[in-house]
Parts: structure tokens; sequence; C-alpha cells
């Protein structure tokens, strides 16, 4: 059988055959039971949900399944979590290849276990032909958090530092390239991959961390107009400061694009106490994936719930939030 | 504005209004934060998730909004969880209708209210025109498992007894109406609605109930044959004490169906040790989901893993898993 057909997702025999198969053996499931049991290390726990609509499913440096558990690890990994168990829900196009889907169901246990995360509960629908775009994934995660942290756009205080983990832009121009056929030389790819390790490291040094979240949809730009909203701060960062791949600078110029809104799929932005930011900045350096951290600014207290960029030229200009759509399916 | 755009999924202005105005107020959720901070009573949890994909998305009873929440709500009732916390993941199509969209939320606030459980997460994708059909919903949960019990085929016994909680097929006979524009007389409407009060009546009862499931997709049938697959054992049930209502017996008689397959989504089935089945149904029928609850067979040591139906006419025959497809998204 190379093709998925209706009946993989109607309750029935080839269902039970392609989660035996495939689903359960990837990810180390038991049992066809709905739901699965966990045990958790604390009570206090984070819990987020991410559908997976992009296109193309499969793109420089990674595909749907990397991305979905991934995107999930951050999310819980920004809110001070450690991530423990995850969901994947698939629905699927009838027709769509078997051997894809299988590409997909292995980059998503690789993924998790790159990240330490098991997947415990699955769902499967399929849809008519025509009724969806090949394949869409919903993951949600529960993580457990850490006693006496606490990341909350709230605590963002005037005189806080501002870090950014890495460079900037390359999900969304990986994205855009492949499905517009460009290639850029060298090639831009995404940054998919798991926070958890980073922000766990992060937190050690200064568990206090006011504000991370990781800058998806809607780029660096809308994150922290959200944050600078949230708080009701100001947030002034430097353009020169911003790490902004060359690649992705002139890939950008060529689209017209604006990278401060371009999607990110492998850093995380976090806002705390100036004191404690080059003893976090160093820590993450020394790993893997914060090698190009770096200080892009700080928080001011006015003017209130507004991102100021204070460009090359020495002149400053208001950054908003993404408007309307930019990027569609760039996750 | 009437119609969702393709910007309402792209992390911007107009998505960020999306969730202020019409998921938050609903849903009573708190922030922009991807993550949701939830506190558990327990750290041993039912984590289950399901993607709907029903089609039409509005049918006699309900519509995709209800179904989202009591499906994942009776799938962690049914592992023997108290539900707590729901996650809602959108996938919309590009030009969906917005006063659908409401109605669907509205739906779901209600039903969460009902199952007394709360939706603390969120996410909303758009994708093109064409590339989905209206609207898809993720849901997943997590609930609280009481100390104590433990819900597992493997517990299932020879000499236990087999209960059903109410009657069977009118979820799926009420889409299928819906869908080819037939209508009964009385009207067949979902059954769709919540079971965990009434599987935690049950445990009060009995603690050690052996096993539970709702039998969704694939019927009375499939799940029967999971549990006999399961637990290595023979479940025999008899025709004649099958709760098949009179208008379903007729649309299936019709329509070419067997009501052993066709889709529930408010009912359950319980195996337990027979010496506290009539003390668990007489508190099942005193509960307004449990009313019709019957006793409709028992469990024997074989042949193994097999389900046997004792005809009207006294003789048996074989049931087996939903082979392929009967209903595609019937949930």
């Amino acid at each position: 059988m190379d093709k998925i057909l209706l009946g993989h997702g109607s309750g029935g025999k080839l269902m039970h055959q392609l989660i035996r198969e495939h689903f359960s053996p990837s990810f180390g499931m038991h049992g066809t039971g709905d739901s699965a049991l966990i045990d958790v290390p604390s009570c206090k726990l984070a819990y987020t949900t991410d559908s997976y609509v992009v296109t193309p499913l499969f793109f420089p440096g990674g595909n749907i399944g990397d991305l979905a558990v991934n995107g999930t690890v951050n999310d819980l990994a920004v809110s001070g979590a450690e991530p423990l168990f995850l969901t994947a829900g698939f629905i699927i196009e009838e027709g769509f290849s078997f051997a894809d889907l299988k590409k997909v169901i292995a980059s998503m246990a690789t993924a998790a276990k790159n990240a330490g995360v098991r997947i415990v509960a699955g769902d499967t629908k399929v849809v008519n032909r025509g009724k969806a775009d090949g394949l869409f994934i919903n993951t949600s995660g529960v993580g457990a958090i850490r006693e006496g942290v606490e990341i909350a756009a709230s605590r963002i205080k005037p005189g806080d530092a501002v870090i950014v983990s890495g460079e900037i832009g390359s999900h969304g121009v990986a994205i855009l390239a492949e499905r517009n056929g460009l290639s850029f030389d060298p090639p831009v790819q995404t940054d998919c991959r798991p926070l958890n390790g980073l922000a766990q490291a992060m937190l050690a040094i200064d568990p206090q961390i006011h504000f991370m979240r990781d800058p998806t949809r809607g780029g660096l730009a809308t994150t922290l107009k959200e944050a600078a909203l949230e708080s009701g701060t100001c947030i002034r960062i430097r353009e020169n400061a911003l790490p902004i791949p060359q690649p992705v600078q002139g890939a950008c110029k060529l689209l017209g694009l604006d990278p401060l809104y371009v999607a990110n799929e492998g850093i995380l932005i976090a806002i705390l106490d100036r004191s404690k930011s080059d003893a976090v900045l160093a820590t993450m350096k020394r790993h893997p994936f914060g090698e190009r951290a770096v200080l892009i600014g700080e928080v001011a207290a006015a003017p209130e719930k507004m991102v100021l960029l204070e460009t090359a030229l020495g002149g400053s200009r208001i950054v908003d939030m993404l408007p309307g759509e930019m990027l569609p399916r760039i996750c």
C-alpha cells in the first residue's frame, strides 16, 4: 500500500494497522487506548498546543514533523518548563504518500528523542481528497515548571536586558525559498531545533529570568511588541546588534521582506535583570544552540507599550506588530 | 468582517484581535502566551488528543465544537480520570464564515462548562481557500486519575459483566441523515454529551472497574473486539439486549448499515466484576446520561480474542472489527 486511504482514519482494521505498524513503534506508544497515563514530577505544569500547516511539507533543513515536535517543545521551554510529554494528532488527505508519512513520523521520533520528550498519545483522521493539503499535524505538550521559576511579561521592568539566542529569519526564508523555487548560496536552512536544553541552562544561572518567548509567526518584531504591550514598558533594540545572517539579509532584500517579521523556529528572546545578563549570555554562548546569542537592547519605562528600533543611521523607528499576513502557512 | 482571512492565522494583529475578542473571553483564557500554567491535584494523569474533521460541521443535536470538547472529555473519563484542562487547535479555511466560527466557539464554551473543564490554551491556523474543509479542530486534554483506579483491558477476566451506558448508533445516523438530506420521524439526534460525571459515579460504587471505553469510530463492535484482543478473552453479547432505538434501527435498515459499527459520542462500555454489576447498573440508571444502561453480555475464557453475538434466533455470529471505512469523517 503506497497511499493513505479513507479507511486509515475510520477506527477499524486499517487504522489499527497504521497505528500498530508505524505510530506505536516509532513513538514507543503502548496499547490502542485513547488516553495515555503519565506521571509528572510536579503539580505545576505548562500545557500548550499548536497545529502545523506548513507548506511545503519538506523544506531545507526540516519537515512538518520535526517542526511539530520542536515547536511545541519550544513553547513549553520558553514558559520555563521542562517538556515531558507530547501528543500528536494527524489530519491526512486521502491519497497522501505512505512513504512521505513514514518520513514525517521518523522525523518526529528523532526530534522527540533529541528533545528528551515522549509522544504518548496520538490520533489519525483521514479526509477526502481535496479536503486538506496533504498533511496537517497538531501537537500538544505538557512540561513541569521548576520551583521558583516564573516567566511572565508582567515581570519585565525598566532596566532589563533584552537578549536573542541566535540569528533571525532563517526559517521563514528557507520556507519561502522552497515554495518559490529559489536557491541561495550559501543555502538558507530552517533553524528548527529544540530550545529546552538552552532554556534550562539559562534558568540554572538566573532562575528569575523575567520573560522568554520564541519569536515564530510574526517574527522578532511581533513578539517584542507583545511583550511591550503586556508589560506596559518600552523595549528599545539596536538595529546594529540584530544577528541577521548575510543570506537572510540578501533574500529579504530580494523578496521585499523585513527580517524583523520573518518567522523563526529555533531561537528565543529573553528579558532579564541587567545584572544577570552577562552571566546568562556567557552560558548561552557555550550551548550549541546559543552560540550566536547577543544582547540586542534594553527595557525603558516610556513611551509605554512601544518597541523602538535605533537604526544604524542613528534614527529611531517604531516597530509595530505584523498587521495582517506576510507569509501564510510558515509553520 | 464576516469571513476568516489568511491574516487571522499569521501571528500578527488580526490574529491577536481574533484571540482577544473571541477565543479568550469565550474560554476564559488569559494572555497571549502560548503555554498555559496549570495546577494539577495529582501526579498521575491521563493525557489524550483527538482531531475533529466531522462533516457537516452542524448536525442534529450538535456541531463540531461540542463534539471536540465532549469527545476529549470522554476519552479522559473512560480512562478513569477526572477531566480538568483542555487545549483547542483550530485549522480554518480562508473565507470561512465568522458567524459559524462564533457559533462553534460558543458551543465549545458551553460544552466545557457543562463538563466542568477549562480550555486553557489554543492555537489558530488559517489555510488557503480549498486547502481545508471549512474547519478542523484538535483538542487535547489532561485529567487526574483517582488513587486506586486502574482501567486497563488487561484486567478483563472471564466472568466479568459487560455493560453499555445507553442506546447505540445515534451519532452516526444523525450525521449521515444530515449529510444526505434524510429526515427520520422522530428525528435522530447525536448523543454527544460528557460522560465524566457518569464515569465518576460508577467508579464511586466500584473503583475496581476493569475496563471502560467510549465506542466512537468503528462503533460498539470495534471497541469490544479491541477489548477482546487486548485482554485475550472472549466477549459474548446478546443481540436481544442491545439498546438500539427504533429510529436508528429503521435508518440502519434503510441505509444498509449495521448499528454495531455505527459511531457513538455519548455512551461508554464498562467491563467489571459480576458481583458489582447490579450496584453499578443501578447507579448508572439514576444518572441522566445512564438511564438506558443495560447489561449486554459477559466475558468468557474462550475462544480467545473473539467477540460473539448471540442472535435473536439463538444462533451465534463472530463480530469482527470494522474492516475499512464505513462512515468517513463521522467525528
